[in-house]
């Protein structure tokens, strides 16, 4: 194997589908990260491991990598184990909101860094800037101060955590190097190791509302990602979701939070339900508190039952600046301006509701952005009146949408045209969303 | 197939294995060139067809946006037909210097565009320059009344020609993009098309002194260039020659237009004289003048014979300013101040001769270049005592090496010590250099 820490030799051996030392790896990265090798060398080494693909041994290198071009959350003066979850989006996919006090009730620390709302998938920061005072820009003092206190905190990604990932993303995007398996771990694990987490759990969505689309590609990815841990000595274990209807009956940023607070009162959801408690268990056992992933989902059930959890929940919003008792004003009644009811078209049985649809529909009025700058409307959003396998008459409402004005609800009832199919016999349901879970050895 | 024009689209379609549509071709190539296509964006593109390919038809697409992006050598006010051949380089290879003379003797007009010296190979621009007043830089107008009046011009590419390709070869050296096919069909194509030539013979080198090291790479590249011609409606042919020993007896810039001027003569080295009648040959054919390549092949012997072909080289040189008495007399004479004599290590038959040994010793004498701004030795090279088949007694003279200084000398024996082979028994040898010829339907 080449050991040339030339950056053109390190492209050549990519391209010829070799593997990477980790000084070729490390080097390649810092110099990306410091301006040596400039965009086009990266571009073409992008595009060079898209095709050829990586080992989770190059993929750990590069984590590693990404990890070392920028400052690393400190949370080694507060008892662990610091455990987060990742999810690579859905529709309706509030389960952050729902797992993160649940898991810090039953002892974890969740110390959680949060994406915004891109393209059809919602994003946990705007979910949470849509309750009244609520600041998701916390300093890194103050963020660790939250998972220390509260057992868990919630706030964006710092320009200064893992600058060399921003800046190859924004690449990727531009150069059709986004969908690539090996670049995507590095990219979420890079994020997640950087903010303090020691292990992590993946809920890795597949369907049409989700990035993966079929079972294999998703597979493929949750694989990546926990042979990567372990060549990082990182637990991270995943688990496969099914994302072909929209996650429970709401989608929205403050509906979100709403259907959240239903779940923590042990009100919410089965779909949601089931998901959470899972993830949640795993997280328990990832940080080494049962070893088992039953009994760990036992002590789910007990916080929820007991309130911990809710009570989680609420010293994290008043610890992060947010107005508990507005938030329950608000609760049932804050809505937006206009609303619209869709009807069934025919009688029958609900046999799918398009959730990639159901998202976009939900950026058109509002819930969502098509680029980072835009903003969103916190009381916008979408309800599901009825869901996969459920009866329902024609002309009977199938859905209610929610816009600060009219032509939002125009252009949202357009795309959810054909989104809801209904059919005259019920087809078989899926016992479980959960499809797969890789854990490793 | 996708027909967008986005540039992110166009990278995705060719990452993915898909046809690019003339369109799309065009729009990315003229992007590129105006600078609204960044270098990364060309970058990522260049990398996903090296690793996917092009169909022929695509070759051609991107020949003709190259040949856009820039001015075109106009020779409508003269007589064509236009033919040109172009070399993949090799060491020893003064091809050009002889084949050009003599098609023109023959009647074909040779608009000859050619390099310089880079790595281990010679520049026929380098060659001509170490003629006393000979100049490689001629004006367009300049260069067409050479091809009008003599019947061949020889010239170095305008910046103003394919000013894309320009641009994209600088690119493709700084990511390991240099080895495609494709791009480097359509970046050989695009020069010589624009440079006035309608139909073009490629002399396709292979062996250990060439671009191109098997057979198969070779003739994929031949076959390249075959059917992107044929994708353009213009014929090139393509021959297959062995580069596996240096060509002919004398490796230099002044000593390789010294055994030109032999071959010219009728008197040069079986192996140049082979291949440059069979590409000459094929010239002829290519423009229409004989149906037959051996009838060809015969009117080139008869045109070296009655000394026509000697006249043209002659005229040639006069119209570029060249001094043709300082020629006459520095004949058998000029030679770098200090010389070396290689002797044979042991008694036998030689049976290789490392022609990349030979070139990159070449260069340390100062025949060639590493990069494209260091000066040439016009009168620095080797001259080969001994070739492949030829006996040779311990001791005696296998090389004698010409420089300017001791320590070029040095250096290239250093890099000749293992360069030739001498067994005890002759190998057998190829009967011919010409190993196959692609020539379009």
């Amino acid at each position: 194997m080449s050991e040339s820490l030339r950056t053109v030799d390190i492209i050549a051996a990519k391209r010829d589908g070799r593997n990477l030392s980790e000084a070729q790896v490390s080097s390649f990265i810092k110099g990306y990260a410091e301006g040596s090798v400039p965009d086009y060398q990266a571009a073409a080494w992008c595009m060079a491991t898209f095709l050829n693909g990586m080992t989770p041994e190059e993929t750990g290198y590069l984590t590693r990598a990404m990890i070392d071009s920028g400052d690393i959350i400190n949370l080694s003066a507060l008892a662990g184990p610091f455990v987060d979850k990742h999810s690579t989006g859905g529709v309706g996919d509030k389960i952050s909101l729902i797992l993160a006090p649940l898991a810090a009730a039953c002892g974890v620390k969740v110390p959680m860094m949060s994406g915004r709302a891109l393209g059809h998938t919602g994003g946990t920061l705007d979910k949470l800037d849509s309750i009244p005072g609520y600041t998701t820009a916390l300093s890194p003092e103050r963020f660790a101060a939250g998972v220390g206190e509260v057992g868990f905190a919630m706030t964006g990604q710092s320009e200064k955590v893992v600058p060399a990932d921003r800046k190859m993303y924004a690449l990727r995007d531009v150069i059709a190097a986004v969908e690539s398996i090996p670049l995507i771990t590095a990219s979420i694990l890079s994020k997640k190791f950087a903010e303090g987490a020691d292990a992590l759990v993946m809920d890795v969505k597949c369907g049409s509302g989700a990035f993966m689309k079929t079972l294999d590609d998703a597979r493929a990815l949750a694989e990546s990602l926990v042979r990567t841990g372990e060549s990082l000595d990182r637990r991270v274990i995943a688990v496969l979701t099914d994302m072909s209807e929209p996650l429970g009956r709401k989608v929205g940023n403050f509906l979100e939070v709403e259907e959240s607070l239903a779940c923590l009162r042990g009100e919410g959801p089965a779909d949601v339900m089931e998901i959470t408690l899972r993830l949640t268990a795993w997280m328990i056992v990832a940080a080494g508190l049962e070893q088992d992933v039953e009994a760990a989902q036992e002590r789910c059930l007990i916080a929820l039952d007991d309130g911990s959890a809710m009570e989680k929940f609420r010293a994290n919003v008043a610890f992060q600046g947010g107005d508990v008792d507005e938030l329950d004003a608000m609760e049932g009644r804050a809505r937006a301006k206009f609303s619209r009811d869709i009807p069934a078209g025919s009688s029958g049985f609900v046999t799918g509701i398009d959730a990639y649809a159901v998202g976009t529909a939900g950026v058109a009025l509002g819930v969502g952005r098509d680029t980072a700058a835009d903003p969103v409307e916190p009381l916008a959003g979408i309800e599901l009146f009825k869901k996969m396998g459920e009866e329902v008459g024609k002309g009977e409402t199938v859905m209610k949408l929610w816009a600060e004005d009219e032509a939002r609800l125009d252009a949202a009832a357009q795309r959810l045209e054909s989104a809801v199919r209904i059919d005259s016999s019920a087809a078989r349901k899926n016992e479980s969303l959960i499809l797969e879970e890789i854990v490793p050895a």
